[in-house]
């Protein structure tokens, strides 16, 4: 079993799901979010806009395509975009993964429905095919996305197997966030063609010599290009260089509540506090704990360059 | 910390989370759904409209908006129902809530967002605090809904009290889906006035002697007047009849995945075979499967007397 990736996946290989900023009445705040996003790609980063990351569930519909919209109009280029599109009620994936595929972005990455526990691979098949023939485009590609620690809904090789059978040409990728390292290297031996996007950076040294796609990683918000440098490393001796210095970055800062975590780096090395800002049911950092990981970064030599000029615009 | 009731909990006790109809294209089926709501009515029951087996979760923001009008308009009393509003987004979450307020509805059931996990007390009291003020009414209550099984985010003790503590008049019971006995029993005794709906008609006998406000349950769909009449007998033994009726259908049931056979049997006796459709993630019963069910609850003598009648209005 073999799919074709289309060229929007081979570049670039790190997406970062693009944290949201809010304004001090909780709204989306849209030139913050533009700013960042410029900021990435400037970096060589792709934009998994509305992940896990982004507090994607945290944002009506509305909001979503308002926001999707407003980093079009603003000129950054939809082709470097995967947006999250997966929904518990099937009316909303349909209208969110259809107005990705209008915009002519590079596909979506498709959450399950995660209310319902314990469903079946046929309910899950429905899903996913409504959605797909409701969008009716050849020229769309979605990728699944199975982070069961959070959704409960795991996506089976099963289901994956029948989906590409089914829809070949648009089920083209899995980002794996399962963190389950027998499950990726399954799925990428089992899969060959599929776009294999493990859960974090982490896994691309055991992952890239067996295919795997590149990378969609909550850090990729702070450090796109260390991890795109890693990805496109000459020899094994420089991908091992770029692997350490993204790894000490990622310890510091998994081990603290990730999105508020990264929020909190971004408002720092933006210069901006209103990054800091995170929707609930999730808490922003205390100040003690941000004082202590922005130490820890510092002693790491981390930042973020340049973040300071782009995000001035917005403010 | 007591709570004082509103009238609206005090009669009708019983609730069915209104199991929701569709089209052969899988869309709201409207009248179908209203026909049902007045059967159930005219049964003693109040509506617990957008339930977990109302698929509530399945559907998008502006189909239950568009639907909760739909029944209010055909003439059904607001004041009979309680509309679930919770949502992971929290401008869906006001949206939701804030509809059902200005349509006088009795009260909502809210979940608390369901995607992030692990989340603090904190966040969820924000999330829930966010909500009642953006509502604004001193006329609207809400009541928390636990179900730690499907949405992994538990309703603590410790949030309880600090709701009630902020808002005594709007936070007036909760929904306790766990099926763990010790958890209702404690918030029995530790929250007097505060009005507790156990998971099923199944803790009733245990819950009623200590001041269980009612009940909000899978089987009021297919036997709201058996416990509605439960509820109140006059006699412990004219209780334990009643007990003893409700609980073989409901173990017949439950046996079954809830949502389908709940569907299965009202399409049995509406004679409407349209009611057995399900939206992905779920799917319908197998024939086989559903008529093993109904020959299990024709030896029982189970019936929903005057549906069909009611049903055929809608066809």
């Amino acid at each position: 079993m073999s799919v074709s990736l289309p060229p929007a996946f081979a570049t670039p290989r790190v997406f970062a799901p693009v944290v949201t900023p809010f304004t001090a009445e909780l709204g989306i705040d849209a030139p913050r979010f533009v700013a960042f996003c410029r900021w990435l790609v400037g970096q060589g980063a792709g934009l998994a806009l509305f992940g896990t990351n982004s507090e994607a569930n945290s944002l009506s519909l509305s909001e979503r395509h308002a926001l999707l919209d407003e980093v079009i109009e603003a000129g950054i280029d939809p082709a470097r975009m995967l947006p999250g599109t997966g929904a518990c009620a099937l009316p909303d994936a349909i209208a969110l993964t259809r107005h990705a595929c209008e915009a002519g972005c590079a596909g979506a990455l498709m959450l399950p429905p995660f209310f319902y526990q314990g469903v079946s691979d046929e309910g899950l098949f429905a899903y996913y095919a409504d959605v797909i023939e409701a969008v009716g485009s050849d020229q769309f590609r979605v990728l699944l996305y199975h982070i069961p620690q959070f959704t409960g809904v795991p996506i089976t090789h099963t289901l994956i197997e029948r989906l590409i059978a089914a829809y070949p040409r648009t089920v083209v990728g899995i980002k794996d966030s399962s963190g389950d390292w027998a499950n990726t290297s399954a799925m990428l031996e089992k899969f060959p063609g599929f776009a294999v996007f493990p859960a974090s950076e982490a896994l691309l040294g055991k992952a890239l010599p067996l295919g795997a796609a590149g990378c969609i990683s909550a850090t990729a918000n702070i450090q796109p290009h260390a991890i795109a440098s890693l990805l496109n490393a000459a020899t094994p001796d420089e991908r091992a260089v770029w692997e350490g210095k993204v790894a000490t970055v990622r310890l510091a800062v998994q081990a603290q509540p990730m999105i508020p975590a990264l929020k909190h780096i971004v408002a720092h090395f933006a210069n901006d506090a209103a990054w800091a800002r995170v929707r609930p049911p999730l808490t922003a950092m205390d100040s003690g704990q941000a004082g202590a990981l922005l130490r820890q970064l510092e002693a790491l030599d981390f930042s973020m360059p340049s973040l300071a000029t782009v995000a001035a615009v917005a403010v």
